[in-house]
């Protein structure tokens, strides 16, 4: 990345949306812009704010026409927790998608790295592998990422432009949604209330929102083809981070696992493989678990 | 499909579009639109032509918007011999898809038919199955194509309409457009000259357009959903197949095999599972291929 990029990062004042525009301000290389249906109020020092609706017709391509980015970090995406993964609204991010990279394509686009999830994944397997394990959505969710990411794909092989897929697991940490699973635990826990959860012993890949920014970040600006796990590769079970936080707070008095079920049918592991990403870009270890939730913790406190 | 149904067909000009005209018109029983580019003069009895160009902008909306239709069977492609694989009209291809998805969503679109490709799958198999192949194109038509499709079927999973998407194999037959392998063998062993052809050992799953074009408008018809090979199920050498046709033309001597390289790394059998599609839509054996390359023979010399 040169001296005339000019950064486009989208979803910029979301969870994840906010630790990348934080990492990009820091890498401070490039001219960055950010776009959000609302914007925070005055803006942030050195970042352009744009405010639009994405999903109104025209406006990826208005977007893109008044921007001219070189360099497109494309985050927005419905997340309403526990709607996402059947919420119609899919389909309108997936056209909105479509529109975006062409229109990247037509102006000045060099770059392009797009969020995806794990969710793309077929869960039945044991291994999440970038470019062995088959991509089989059994989610709306999944699906319409897939989709997406398969497009931003076809303009990589084109010649179009380069892109990366960044298949992002389960992020959590400081600015995390109200609604999703560590917020809730706080919540509930500090209002005295009991905590009905799912399976405890399922495992998941928990990262650090800023690491997975930082990943992010690094594929945008390092220029990587292709798909990419973002991860932590460290298996957790949802007991161990849920009862960490519980412990903390101490609470644990008030956790009640196997007392709701998942509104989709989620696979008993999901683990990121990290072999492609860790030797692609130099990155080595993720912030361990407990360093992380007590940076969540304290950011709840704030 | 009910009396209300309104069947639009695009690409309907093409050389397996029009097969399948011909075969969503003997099935009267619909309203039928065609599109094409260059529709033929005077039309065809039963169908209602429309010229558009899909890749210009705002097209597909246009036409959506006029037709108004509930059953949408979407064949246009590029598919320009020897430069689809690679041709970067891919992409245009899949934004006017993407374009054509939304609108008949937004309109009054109940069933949607896609048509893909055997190059969305991972060549590096043995065999080749809907749910259980990996989809890993490793061309740009493949990839464009299989984006495509995963788009398609976001829209199914998330209740819009019901989608299928028919993966043809190597469709051949009557009509069959020059520059493509068997109509160039035709016209140089007519001209007395040396026919240069690949390794004529690869295997390859020939299928007559006809016999297609019944797959796709039984998909269209009996509203199927989910992702459908569209084949002959049959293993043919490629020798074979233009073994039959020089032997037929009595010019055997002519064929050069191995005097030429695949544009792509091409894998050396490609041969559809048929078996979703027998039990989906009933359907049975195809038409044997000396009797398609006798009706294809016989065709060019009308």
């Amino acid at each position: 990345m040169d001296g005339r990029a000019v950064i486009l990062l989208t979803g910029a004042s979301g969870f994840l949306g906010r630790h990348v525009l934080a990492r990009l301000r820091a890498e401070g290389a490039a001219e960055l812009h950010a776009v959000s249906r609302t914007p925070p109020p005055g803006g942030s020092d050195g970042v352009i704010w744009h405010a639009a609706d994405l999903l109104a017709p025209g406006a990826p391509d208005a977007l893109i026409d008044a921007v001219r980015p070189t360099h497109l970090l494309h985050n927005a995406w419905t997340a309403k927790p526990g709607r996402f993964w059947t919420d119609p609204e899919n389909l309108a991010w997936l056209r909105a998608t479509s529109e975006l990279l062409a229109s990247f394509a037509r102006n000045v686009g060099r770059h392009f790295v797009g969020v995806g999830s794990c969710a793309e994944y077929d869960w039945t397997g044991a291994v999440f592998d970038e470019d062995t394990t088959p991509i089989r959505p059994a989610t709306l969710y999944g699906k319409a990422k897939a989709a997406a990411g398969a497009t931003a794909l076809a303009y990589d092989a084109a010649g179009a432009f380069t892109a990366a897929w960044g298949r992002v697991f389960l992020p959590y940490g400081p600015g995390d949604t109200p609604g999703r699973l560590l917020p809730t635990v706080v919540a509930t826990l500090r209002a005295d209330r009991e905590m009905s959860l799912g399976d405890g012993e399922v495992v998941r890949d928990f990262v650090l929102a800023s690491d997975a920014a930082d990943l992010l970040a690094r594929l945008l600006v390092g220029g990587a083809s292709g798909s990419y796990n973002i991860g932590s590769g460290q298996p957790t079970r949802i007991a161990e981070a849920v009862g960490y936080v519980a412990e903390r707070l101490e609470r644990s008095d008030l956790l009640r696992f196997n007392a709701r079920s998942s509104p989709v049918a989620e696979p008993r592991r999901l683990v990121a493989e990290m072999g492609k990403i860790r030797s692609t870009l130099g990155w080595q270890a993720p912030t361990p678990l407990h360093a992380g939730l007590d940076r969540f913790l304290a950011s709840t406190l704030a």
